[in-house]
């Protein structure tokens, strides 16, 4: 009994949930105790956020999430942990980072890695991340039961971050999302697409979408993994602001061709979430939303969409996957 | 029985109140239960701030205020709502931005309109706002009702923002301030004032003030519409300091030469009040506390001050223009 | 025998000119003696340029020719001076600046004035320039003779450059070009267009143009006054690229509609004329050619364009009238 | 009975004091009565922070503690005010500001004052803070009584800030830590060392530290008095992360070579506080967490670290000698 | 009878050559008829810089070199324009921009091309060049008679520039050096190597160098196609200082390991060509000497090094291989 | 026979000395064989510029001069080199760099050395330059012979530039006027006074003149040893002027108070040299004349100045003592 919205969704039952609040009609809405993960989740941590959950049905000791996680240490290092959790909501983070298992020393060799994803394609669980490499690019490795982690090579030049790849080939090529940048806090931001046939060689470059304006009128770049629907891959993306204190970060969501996925069929005009919660405005980073996953139950369209708040601390929100391509078509810029 | 220090002042006794809280020795307090106007105000609005209110004595069904409302929307349009309410503490904010009828398309086609200021000239209310056009510039229209608004001419030349009419003509001229800046987020603003005859062309244009030093170092700009005393043209105004984490708005007072209002004859050293409180301090632009309307009543001189508070909701302030008046002189930079 | 495209021309055969030489097809060539006006033209200059000429027919002494002429001195003060010809390329530069007769010293008051034009209309001349009124803005004048000058109102509010007027009125009212700006070397500059009834009050701004790419990339100002012809007010405008090592000030021509000038018909794509002889990329400012002023005599068309080179010199360059139109409706933007 | 670890140091049995809390293994960690002194704790205080505390035995009235008071005023002037304390709780501030002896008026003419430092050398009390003379420098002056002050001759060229006496000669000559600095919100900031025999004219300039990365990545300078030790110069020392929001001030600690001080043997990779809670992340520059002074008993080796939180209130932490000089060896970057 | 030095290397007897003129010392020198293509070498263009150069055997009319020039035309749209040569020296621009054969118009449309390279590997010659797609990255082309060119995919995600292809395959893929960079003028610039099975899909990014100091301290890029040595790869490389007034790009060398080209074997701290005449140092951009192609000479090691002058013309300087491997490897950084 | 105004000054008949040139009223006029050294003038130099020059009666083989001069090699290093000559208008310079003794090996160690000045106190000469440690300061150094130098403590922290001494103690102490200034491009810079007792220890600094406007509006800073006149001391400095395309280097003139020389009692209004010239305006750094020493005959009032050229070769200029100063009064900001 799948959604008639979705395709090739496995039914994940137990994903966390709440129903919207009584008097709310926003269209995706925050879960009431966030923070789930509070910024001193490890001993050393000063913060956890902008992480990565995957169903992982063969976890032991009755885990059902596996992620991975963003932890700055209290020397403000940027790194990523394993986790797991029974009910995604509550999460048991390895205070170790992960030490990936890589060939070439030049390769894996660790200068920071923050912003994971991880995706399922076909046999093994994917994560990519922004790797440190003479600068900022995307780091690629995969596992199969986020104990030991294969590190591939870097999948290209600096600099760049979010990287995101699709969860399945498409024109039976490996599929990538991500958002070129310069070095430091760079003021500007387009999304592309790119492709590879073996995750080690990357081309077939295109152009996605740009900001806008409003809340994405300084950069935009893609979130979770998408979600393939028949009205085309739903795609969780964030925008940013530039006021004159500061990049503010929000997150809205697109509709791309399921064949051609650069081309934009539909793109939120409003956001979907701003910061507006205390633990969203206030913390290292103030101001933030930045979504980096989301588990999709595919019988019910439930979402549950993890992200990070204010660079400080993970939060939960929820919709409903028919609500949001509703919305994004109504409200759309496109 | 009009206030000794009050000229053309109106008796307002109903205008919101509270009296100075015990303990509290400063000349502008706040509304103990701030903020009157939260982001949420309309089913689409982001944020409601940097309003404007005056009497509206012939409202229907009781409504004994009007306004003109900054709503962001959850794009982060900016644009601008009328609005209505009995007690000028409890706002019906329209769900639609203000239409405004306007004989040229190339002066009323909308870009973006924030920051509104409303003021009673002769017969009518007028409206100036920041204006898109090719830049910020200086919206103007007029309503007699509220409902239809009839745009004017651009006052000046882009770049511009905080256009503030005087509320009788100065020499048989309309009178307004206003503070040129550049297309972002200028890092500097001085006040200027300017005649028209018509409120069509506009010049005569004289220098006003600087910004100096502390909490007005970076720019100043004008707030109300001037209160007209015996004492000068009282001046609300917004200061800017900037911290190294971003611009910081307060507000003092100042008084004008009645004749020749570009001459400054006092002006507060310190700040009246300046972002202090939670509301003040978090959101989508912390540490922004933006006045831009004050009724006064005329027999007592209390003051209803509305200000934006960290460009996400509506604060209230009270003040006795007296007390303003007196520390106006008594910590004056002039 | 008027040109059949010029309007309300006068004849003026005595105007400087060249034919162009030998193998060159360029639109705007060079006089081949350039500069006609060196650095230190007066005994105090530094440099002489960005200066404004026009047929001045009741010279004593036989002068043909007067101008306004922007002389900074050794201190590097930036300030305008008359000066008289009798063939328009032989100045003599009065070593005095322009003494202002103004009534309102706040007005008269000098902090710096550069980059004057001369528009002869209806009775008299007035001049345009950069006036230092606590930033730039645009200053006026009037003079029947050179000597005496008149000072009105400063047109505009802080900040604004290159106020150039139309040499008669339109639609019943004086018209005047500008490129509004900020405080510093502004990095953005449209054009605008404004009207005023009286010189005094100015409104009904309209915007012209922006900057497009190439060598108009980051900047566009009005130039000389603007020539009647039948097929539109010929506009020679500058255009600024910035490169690595900053600004390149070029120059081309665009046809502007005669009854509404803020419609532009035509636009060149590429320059007439970019700064590349040593006189134009060496100097106090390396890499400017910024004309201010051009002759066209009535009967054949001929043109001759003063434009400053290098923020030192002014040189002098040819062009006829049918040919810059014909370039300009041929090598069109629009 | 003196603590093993510290040399030169005084019993006071009686600074403030709170155990750490239990579940906590901080090394450092927060009175849970913070902030001690609000920003209001003058009658015309905006903000008291970034402030200097000293045993001070022989004050009246039963004080033990004096000090030197940043604070901001309605205005946001910079100055600094004596403060007397009989628990180094609470705080009785003098709303007056220092007036300084100084015999030239060059020297004494007030620009501004703030972050002060009080150091006990031989025979009276130094305060050193920084001074405006045309541009921040580091200001001198002595006391004996906290009533009058004696200004010294600056001791730098400008551009500098944070200038920290030691507490004792060193190999003859009085010593000073400062970081150079340019005049805005400097983004670099080296750690020097300097020496004089006189405390009038400077010299014998060493490097000591430069940021590195994480929290310590955009500026580091140091804190309160350097506490001698038996493994070194204990030094408490802020760090500045840039975020892509601004800066955010953080403090870990180093421990210094006693002889040759500009030679760091230990320095703490990890931060031993930075801005978390509400108050050092609100006010008027967010995520602040600034230390000036620390008091240590030389029995327990008990510590109680004076930091200005958010640049608007003053907080107080708590640490042990032992303790923060073994997670220093224990977590160092050298 | 190869060169002892060069590997794989053609004889090319006929191409350009001066000997070192008398008194000189210089390892590289320049030709005395510099520039060899004037900024007006074709009707629209305004600059000739910046070009590849190859030799040519099949070219009708005796052309012995063909190549791919950058011209800027006068609207200063910058796009790339075949040419021929019989002497390497006197060259024949056509006039028209080089119309590429492209599958996919995504890829194939024009924003602006420039700075191209051109490498002979295996069967035809290959053109890479700064490709404008939603901002620069390298675009990459082949042609077999310089007539008909046939674009293939960009190589990589924006923003790129100055790729630079091996002249044949390392380990069995073809391999590119380039500079990734940000969408201005971007004020860093490291060198990376990049490979690929195909020429569409590429990986396996190394890091080859950074920017060091001197003449080189703000960015280094790859300029003509590496030649083949015994002592690796000798790459002429450009360097970028920042001065007061802009950018200088100067050029060095480099050896690489031969097989494994992102090891640098050698690199000189000196320059071996900045600018410093005339046409270098004057021009659309001040102080720029930019190095794009080279022919060597198999038999003898004579180099000829076509290089951009102050963007505006192109000039020729000489070297020999085996000079300028001792000279790289005697004054070498590594 | 000293010249009247001219106190402590030797005869020094031989300085080179060109008279005025006819038709020339300048007060400072240029040598007609500038640039007197190429930027060639050692084998590896890449520019030769901002050098001092002092007599040096006991040179060997009939030297009469001794200079340090600025040599950045081909690698763009900075370091300074001894050199002679008889005439001081033809050099010998030696093309090794200064190896300076240095007890201390913290502070001898080389990062970059430039722009030195040379003076005679007492009984050897001084040099002092910016030295580079840890960020550019004032390096000193004493030599009897230009063949061994004795390197001194730095006299600041970093970060300083143009440190300059009097050729006498003043009140007993040596005094050096400098530049602070940032770690890049400074933006800002004012001239101070410093005094030491013997030369390792500074302090008593005062601020002596700040940029106006003009030419020294964004920095002014000391060029060569101040001259002891009856009027004061005569102090050539340079200024800096930012154009949109650069800083722009001049020189003036200043009289500052014989006891209090940081009082000053006379300063140019107008340069006395700006870069005019090819030799001045084209180069590695377009647009510098920068003054480093000067030499005054007793007798005459003679001066020959040298200056640095674009930062890339030296020029001389010539002036009479008389004239300066009569022109520094007569033409006076103060």
């Amino acid at each position: 009994m799948t959604h008639p919205l979705l395709l090739n969704a496995s039914s994940l039952p137990d994903i966390p949930w709440q129903d919207r609040p009584a008097g709310c009609s926003d269209v995706v809405w925050r879960y009431d105790a966030n923070p789930i993960i509070p910024r001193n989740a490890t001993p050393t941590s000063n913060s956890v956020f902008n992480s990565a959950v995957v169903p992982f049905g063969d976890g032991y000791a009755g885990d059902r999430y596996a992620g991975v996680f963003r932890c700055d240490d209290r020397a403000r290092r940027m790194d990523i942990h394993a986790g797991f959790s029974a009910d995604g909501v509550h999460w048991r983070i390895n205070p170790r980072t992960i030490d990936f298992v890589c060939a070439d020393p030049e390769v894996g060799k660790l200068e920071y890695r923050y912003d994971p994803r991880v995706c399922w394609i076909e046999d093994r669980y994917y994560v990519s991340w922004c790797n440190g490499y003479h600068g900022p690019t995307i780091g690629l490795a995969y596992t199969h039961d986020f104990v030991t982690f294969h590190q591939l090579e870097n999948a290209f030049l600096p600099y760049n971050r979010n990287g995101v790849l699709f969860p399945r080939r498409i024109d039976g090529r490996y599929a990538m999302l991500s958002r070129p940048s310069d070095r430091g806090h760079t003021p500007f931001g387009d999304m592309y697409y790119s492709e590879s046939p073996d995750l080690c060689f990357w081309g077939r470059h295109r152009f996605v979408m740009a900001p806008t304006g409003g809340w994405q009128s300084t950069k935009v770049g893609p979130g979770p993994t998408p979600i393939e629907t028949s009205e085309g891959w739903l795609l969780f993306y964030h925008g940013v602001l530039t006021s004159c204190n500061g990049f503010v970060y929000s997150f809205g969501a697109a509709l791309l061709d399921l064949d051609r996925p650069w081309k934009v069929i539909y793109r939120t005009e409003p956001y979907l979430l701003s910061p507006q919660l205390l633990y969203e405005c206030v913390g290292d980073v103030p101001n933030v939303a930045f979504p980096c996953a989301a588990l999709c139950d595919g019988d019910t369209g439930r979402l549950a969409i993890y992200y990070g708040c204010a660079d400080t601390v993970t939060g939960l929100a929820f919709a409903k996957v028919d609500e949001v391509i509703a919305f994004t078509k109504a409200n759309s810029l496109v």
